[in-house]
């Protein structure tokens, strides 16, 4: 048997995130059912964490047994062009035997993009969340730095979540304001040894409002300590987000 | 009667362009019937440049008379509310006496976007030409610069269009490439004071040809003073067309 490490892009708008579930539309399902339509094999692919209904990947990285003897860009190719256009096969490559893209995750980088002004960008739509306020870019910059580290973040963490520990490494977090198409935009970005479930939405909820000067950098550390998630912000919702890399 | 200057965003991805036509959606269509919703009055809607189905504007410009006494930004914030997600009012302002967007256009520009690679970014895809060859943008620029300046553009009007006069002056012509969240893109401006039917996707779809290595820069050339249709390249596809801006 062959290990393959495949990165993929998607488009999560019309997909139940990347798990399959009976019924629904999702990520692993359609690429799992493309991988059988070429290689005539029944494959699991696991990738490096399972997004969201609605989330996007720019560079998920997804891990693959199979018995093809097919060279790694004839099979990209084929795949790619049996998956939907809203699902991209970007490379595939040979990976060590045992590789395994949850596991051997070292570091994983989030992305989450807001509108912020009275229109929004047509163009960008099902891609930013759409703040009508404009947000303090600045405080929400401050806020955010007490979030680096080792911390239990079980603030941040969905309810009915159930993971061994809370505690992870963020090892990066920037929030920068710019300018695309004449409209304005906040990108933060998030980079961690592992995230918890919604962990990324609930701190971008979480410093949205810092943003709109209804709280501030002390309450953000305060919310952290509590390790109560009732305390942070609402949660954002899930198309401004996107998975942008994984290093392993 | 008041007249006022809009500037709209749409993507053309789901309408059968701006005209109003019967039994389908249009820009024009959608932005008359929020128009009615928000005054109680009926009006007409005039756009700069009638864009074709499923091409973009990121800065149409459209003039129309009212009665109504809403400030402008009332008018703006109302009318937007009511229009669908995918078209976007994003100024209005007053404007002089008897302001009629199409005869008092000066200078119009478009933008085109192509992704050449073998794979296509989902995230883009709504709004790139994606052509898996990589084209040489160089001599696409070099080609492109014999459309400068004022000339029968006759073979570049889509079959069927009469217009009095086929002449036109292009300002400016520019191939930039760049990259775009990891993807290669060149990008295609051409500015001129007025456009004949289809003008910009001829003349992209011919500039391809010479990307493709299949023609050159002299046959570019050529095709311009044969003043004929069927010597161009293909049409390029609409969704990678935007109309950027209009100057008065």
């Amino acid at each position: 048997m062959r290990f393959l490490k495949l990165t993929m892009a998607y488009d999560g708008g019309a997909y139940a995130g990347w798990q399959v579930q009976p019924d629904q539309r999702t990520i692993q399902g359609e690429l799992e059912r493309g991988w059988t339509q070429v290689t005539g094999e029944s494959v699991r692919a696991i990738a490096s964490g399972r997004t969201d209904a609605g989330v996007h990947a720019l560079g998920q990285v997804v891990s693959l047994r199979t018995a093809s003897h097919l060279p790694c860009d004839t099979l990209r190719r084929a795949v790619d062009a049996n998956l939907p256009h809203d699902i991209s096969v970007l490379t595939i490559a040979e990976a060590p035997d045992g590789f395994h893209a949850i596991r051997d995750a070292v570091n994983k980088r989030y992305r989450y993009q807001i509108l912020d002004g009275p229109v929004c960008d047509v163009i960008a739509r099902h891609f930013v969340w759409h703040v009508r306020q404009r947000l303090d870019e600045e405080a929400m910059g401050v806020a955010s730095q007490c979030l680096k580290g080792r911390h239990d973040f079980s603030s941040f963490e969905a309810a009915g979540a159930s993971r061994a520990t809370s505690v992870r490494n963020v090892t990066d977090v920037k929030v920068i304001r710019h300018v695309e198409r004449g409209f304005d935009r906040i990108k933060l970005e998030v980079a961690a040894d592992g995230f918890l479930y919604n962990m990324v939405r609930n701190i971008v909820g979480t410093l949205v409002e810092v943003g709109r000067n209804r709280r501030d950098a002390e309450w953000v550390r305060e919310v952290l300590h509590g390790r109560d998630r009732r305390n942070a912000g609402p949660a954002a919702p899930p198309h401004g987000l996107f998975l942008v890399r994984v290093d392993y």
